[in-house]
């Protein structure tokens, strides 16, 4: 049995000591206190101590059995453990087994990302396709009370959608069997719960607008089933892609034990889909610099590109991969204090409401600082010619957002080129017309007609893997025009 | 300075007593505790424990001198201490006299509705019209995080919207004046803050559909200016409406004093935009019965009718508030047990969201249990035929919402007409086919046609209120047709 207290601290200044808070225990049948150290920026420090009847379990994790691998130090995954759902490899054959004789429901590709990220922790303490009382805690509230009371911030629903013939095929079985695209059997999903896919809320409460053109409805959620399935999610082995890029997949188990290897005392993510820029560049080097003044001695940086679903115009995984990897020969960013790792989360594009996730994955890899910019996980509106979100909601909300306090929201610069340095620099406000903003779709241009952007403003390393993808776009353009008039 | 420590119960077996925490106080400067009653019927009990460095003051009330009066014991206004703007009388003519040299708001008749609910403290600790970040958690998180730290549940942006010609005549002014429909001086807003009112994410968030037909948004979101103002309110005098109702609207502070000078032990808060019929009844007396097995002594029904803004078809305030009165005269309901008050503030139809407005409110007026029914604050989808919100999610989302965990949520069992015992009676479905079940659409075809409903669905004195509203309102309909004709 476990209580948790919340200290939610009214100043910076409070001095912890004064509260006595050993002497709480003092004759009574609680014997252990976990302190966690006061974030640094954030404007509620919130310390949450957990007071236990016996002894805290180590939560060993399934995989290994070192229990240290589990979590660095720097901060706790959401709910205290890392779930980890890959049944082990003595188990497999059985539950293969079970899984063939069970009623199944197919996945699409990116209900395979999902099972992804569910299956390594990065959702913790989610442990499968969400209920409908998860389902409702996250659109309405972003976040999910767990069983010991406390909050944990949730603000993407993580479902898994069924028609009506998969829903009428399960009946009354408890348990489906999960299969692949090409027919291959992933995982088992107990306990079922099968509830109203109410696919219009979900979209208005998600995206905050349910006009046509957003990627991810239309990919994912309108060609949907009108049911949701929720349930404790078992994946018979660890997701693969074969694509080259596994080795970029590290799971938060992976990371948390790279962090310690190194020896981090700070770890801070910078969340990204586009290619990294002298600008992005600019900023991750400089937060270093801050967190090395604040007396950190080895912060580490996580440069996190997205793996999952993205949108059509936005440049390929792979692509954006090497396109990184030159960024660091080229010294741009120093390899010695930088992690590149792929994370394998499908993208919404929702802004203030997705930009929660990706902070709130982060803390469960281990990350206890997150870097946030203009906009984050924004895109124009599909109908109407602004930006869909305010550009400076998606960092308020994150600054707001419940279960989030541990963890140091670290707030974007917004960096442009400066003419006159000839080269990236923080946006400075009283010499506005020395700075020219460079957008995703100038760069695009840019690659694209083969023009190169101002001096400084990519590495050349960088810069030619992007030219060299636009030209295999033209190339493989024409050759297609050229197949349509030749038939 | 405070520091409040929240306890979050694993189990309801869980003895409070096993912690010392008393002795956490020893030899710190830490020196008031306050306990709050742990709630009954929720499942995530939750007991908030504040520490003050100094005996905490007393928040006196404007109005009053008597610190007793502000709350009854039973449940603490969200906040600590009931929010009242309304000026002393002595301050009257010194503040008016400033209010008249600012540049003015003009309000409307619903932003009225609204000043009366902040100003009497039902939006507890909400001190005056939404700034952005008060917005934002209220539109992502339905929650408000206030400056001790603590959560109060808060779900609809209560916001002033004002348009671009408005916002260039306030300029650089820190307080504006609030002027009535009539012209009135109505009070102040200080310390404004003027943000963009991005009118289509706030209708998705809230109401999770953008279709065209909501009655709130056509009548008040869709025509307000393109800003929204923030800050904090001062009323210049009590809002009254003068239509023969005021008597009727008791304020919080009002009826936690009326609920301690009927030494009651209990208040359960029924809340309602409809005639009451006698599946209502049903339902209130058996909570009320419920509420006496449980030990208390002496519960308080708080019959608390909806009397701002509601659409079109619903019945008016006044027919209803005459139909309630003839309900307890028939002895359906127990005047010595009940309160019959007005609810000022106006409707949204905003199904799970709004629900939990209406139940934070009850909060702040001293009730601390709330009845939840099939499908509250509900209504049909506008352009689609179904029901906008599935009718479980309403007591779903109020049994998990942030900030209630205090109240206790008493779920609505489904009454219809029985018409073997020929009455209203609690729906049994084993014997489905006995039931009839009689909508709002339903009763009133059966009034307009003046045809009777089975006997004992509403008592004859009610019904005859009802039947009466319709003719009228035929007599006027057939007047208008023939003044039409006549033209």
């Amino acid at each position: 049995m476990s209580l948790t207290i919340k200290l939610q601290l009214t100043s910076h200044r409070h001095n912890l000591n004064h509260l006595n808070l050993g002497a709480c225990l003092k004759n009574t049948n609680f014997t252990t206190t976990k302190f966690r150290p006061k974030p640094i920026y954030h404007s509620d420090p919130l310390i949450s101590i957990v007071f236990h009847t016996h002894k805290p379990t180590m939560h060993a994790p399934k995989r290994s059995a070192q229990p240290s691998s589990i979590k660095s130090s720097l901060i706790d995954p959401d709910g205290g453990a890392l779930v980890d759902l890959v049944v082990p490899e003595s188990d497999r054959a059985a539950k293969t087994l079970e899984a063939e004789q069970l009623p199944k429901v197919w996945l699409t590709k990116i209900d395979i990302e999902w099972v992804h990220v569910i299956s390594e922790g990065w959702a913790s303490p989610l442990k499968g396709f969400m209920r409908e009382d998860q389902y409702l805690q996250s659109l309405h509230f972003n976040s999910l009370r767990t069983k010991d009371g406390s909050v944990v911030n949730m603000s993407l629903p993580i479902v898994l959608a069924i028609d009506d013939e998969t829903k009428e095929r399960i009946g009354s079985s408890t348990n489906v069997g999960l299969v692949g695209p090409d027919g291959d059997l992933i995982g088992i999903l107990r306990s079922i719960e099968i509830y109203k896919h109410h696919k219009e809320e979900r979209i208005a409460r998600t995206w905050g607008t349910t006009a046509p053109g957003l990627p991810y409805v239309e990919e994912v959620i309108t060609p949907a089933g009108n049911w949701l399935i929720g349930g404790d999610l078992e994946v018979l082995k660890p997701i693969k892609y074969n694509d080259g890029l596994d080795h970029y997949r590290l799971s938060p188990q992976q990371l948390r034990k790279e962090f310690d290897r190194r020896q981090a005392d700070a770890v801070f993510a910078f969340q990204l889909r586009n290619p990294v820029h002298n600008g992005h560049a600019l900023l991750m080097n400089d937060t270093r610099k801050r967190l090395l003044e604040m007396g950190y001695k080895n912060p580490i940086l996580l440069l996190h590109p997205l793996g999952g679903f993205t949108k059509a115009d936005d440049v390929p995984l792979d692509v954006r991969m090497e396109q990184h990897s030159k960024v660091l020969e080229d010294g741009v960013l120093d390899p010695e204090t930088t992690i590149v790792a792929i994370f394998p989360s499908p993208m919404h594009y929702a802004g203030p409401t997705e930009v929660q996730w990706h902070a709130k994955a982060r803390i469960n890899a281990g990350a206890n600082f997150y870097i946030v910019g203009r906009d984050p996980a924004g895109m124009g509106h599909p109908t109407e010619k602004r930006d869909l979100y305010d550009p400076d909601h998606g960092k308020k909300v994150l600054s707001m957002a419940p279960g989030l306090e541990k963890l140091n929201i670290l707030p974007f610069r917004v960096a442009a080129y400066d003419t006159v340095q000839k080269k990236m620099a923080f946006f400075d406000p009283s010499r506005a017309k020395d700075f020219l903003f460079i957008s995703g779709t100038k760069m695009r241009t840019y690659a694209r007609s083969g023009e190169n952007p101002p001096d400084g403003f990519m590495c050349p390393g960088g810069w030619k893997v992007l030219v060299q993808y636009y030209e295999s776009l033209q190339s493989e353009e024409a050759s297609q025009q050229t197949a349509v008039l030749s038939t």
